[in-house]
């Protein structure tokens, strides 16, 4: 498999901290900060110095070690340590509620401190090496992702995404950005589209910052446009991430989403959901049972702090949209490519 | 007939000069400012304090007579006089060299320098009569395309719309916007979707405002979010302006309708586009043939002047899309919808 070197590195433990693009700065700055205590990581975590599920993930892990090291030159009572680490972990999930991703990660440094038999420093250096192994893991997922999804890429293609569902979301590589990266190690020929993605504008903040910084030609375009430039026959192929998934194949992303995805088989473009098998949630039958989370009215009517409206309009602001299955050519795994009938492609799976 | 009476008049002929609303101070304040000489007349429409075609044309005829009574001042040679306000009158022109309607409405007005028979100061008299009859004409056409498109207004319709052919746009009560207005007189449960319309985001600056003066129940949503709306059952039909019509129906309008017009045949709701007959050009077979114009790429880069993305992405930027006539219900004109067979209607009108 050829892989494509990012230099792109969301999160990592670093000289015994966890050490992380700060996102609150873009587009204007990519700059690395060192978070050294389990309060700045939950301050870090709650105030979106990390973002993207996965990235959420991993901080709250590295938290669970921040918070292992301090108490350990405290306390030296085992049973005590082990309690008073406990309570931290709890309190650290409080710090973006929704995640879950972080309530995963933060569980499974849990059950290290529950099931260790180590002393204290043991236990410390157990939950250091477990947060080393989740992030290795989430890389690894991805570059698979990455190489799946490079497969039906067609050469010179462009590559339509939306929001970012790349490596600044994730440990590193991305999902749907993974596939892109995997693609461009292949063939350095293809490009990016990149959906502005209001309200947020992560594809114009986040997605375009990252291409670029990798050095793959990416265009940056508002939501409304995608369908001229598919008209034109200037888009191949369209791939985006998701934040869960149905056991028919439905799948929610970002709002807009949806949206795409009809002009995208309006004109008979393909239309590729990449995601982790994690994402895929068998306890539910279709995307009508996903509940769509509304966000406030500033991220519409404001922009850079200035209102862009009159100040009494209405707003309805869904986070997400779901994306029918019968609009998806394909759901990109680490097990490979998924293809309809996804009730029976997710079946199959065996999760 | 029900009328609507609105609160927005965009430009109107007052007091011996030509009062029109400051639409660069939108959304933050709607004030109006009386342009009191030729010159002052020219950079109005240089700097866009006038916009929106209908608006300009009525701007430019009203910039003639400011020029007329100036020279009138300073000319008593008849000749003198007719020929120094022609010069004046091409100059006109150069404000803003590619809106169509203020070359239209400047010709007007010089057919009535150059055919007069009367006497300098009737030549001016002339030229403010005909300013005002145009201003007249103008709102006639859309109340009448207003009362059309509301016959096809359903009882408590939700209408989707993209951009700002609003009264702002024109001399008052609007294109698209009109059948908002004349639907709003007969049934006051109809209410507007706004679309943003990024990237210059005149749905946001401008429809909001206009519909929330006058009172008509408004929800301002990102241009992405139009599907998922429409797949909830909240939108019962879309109304659009547009700014050229081919002979079988293919109607160009602001960057990001298409999108908009996808996604209304994916969800089978009717898609209408109001506009004048001179909108409608007979020279052309079909969409194909329209230019679309390629705007700056700060348009998508700054919001409010801020960089809102990674400074060396690439950026095309189309200012307009064609939407085919396949994905359009009907036309509303002044002299009743059109329906397909486009290419039979628009022949049937001997335009």
């Amino acid at each position: 498999m050829s892989e494509f070197h990012s230099k792109i590195r969301t999160i990592q433990w670093t000289d015994n901290c966890s050490r992380m693009v700060d996102q609150t700065l873009f587009p204007y700055e990519y700059k690395y900060v060192d978070i050294k205590s389990g309060d700045e990581m939950f301050a870090a975590i709650r105030n979106m110095i990390v973002r993207g599920a996965p990235a959420i993930g991993i901080a709250g892990a590295h938290g669970i070690v921040l918070y292992a090291i301090e108490i350990a030159k405290q306390i030296s009572n085992r049973d005590e340590f082990i309690s008073t680490l406990l309570e931290k972990a709890d309190y650290m999930k409080t710090s973006r509620p929704t995640a879950v991703n972080l309530m995963w990660a933060v569980e499974k440094q849990k059950e290290i401190i529950k099931n260790s038999s180590s002393g204290i420093s043991g236990i410390v250096e157990e939950l250091k090496q477990n947060g080393i192994k989740l992030e290795n893991e989430d890389i690894e997922i991805n570059k698979k992702i990455g190489d799946y999804g490079a497969e039906v890429v067609p050469k010179g293609a462009t590559i339509l995404t939306h929001c970012n569902a790349g490596a600044l979301a994730t440990v590193g590589y991305g999902t749907a950005l993974g596939v892109v990266r995997s693609a461009y190690a292949k063939d350095n020929t293809i490009q990016v589209f990149a959906d502005e993605t209001r309200p947020r504008q992560q594809g114009a903040r986040i997605t375009t910052l990252e291409l670029t910084m990798d050095g793959i030609p990416t265009t940056l375009i508002t939501d409304g446009m995608c369908s001229y430039f598919m008209k034109k026959g200037m888009i191949d192929m369209v791939v985006v991430g998701a934040d869960r998934i149905a056991s028919n194949g439905d799948a929610a992303n970002k709002i807009g989403t949806y949206t795409v995805a009809i002009a995208a088989k309006y004109h008979n473009i393909p239309f590729y959901v990449a995601a982790p098998l994690s994402t895929i949630d068998t306890n539910i039958e279709t995307g009508d049972e996903i509940v769509i989370e509304e966000r406030s009215r500033e991220e519409v009517t404001h922009i850079n702090g200035k209102i862009i409206c009159a100040p009494e309009v209405n707003i309805i602001n869904p986070g997400f949209d779901v994306t029918p299955h019968e609009l998806i050519a394909g759901i990109i795994t680490e097990k490979g490519i998924l293809r309809p009938d996804y009730k029976d492609s997710i079946k199959a799976l065996g999760i």
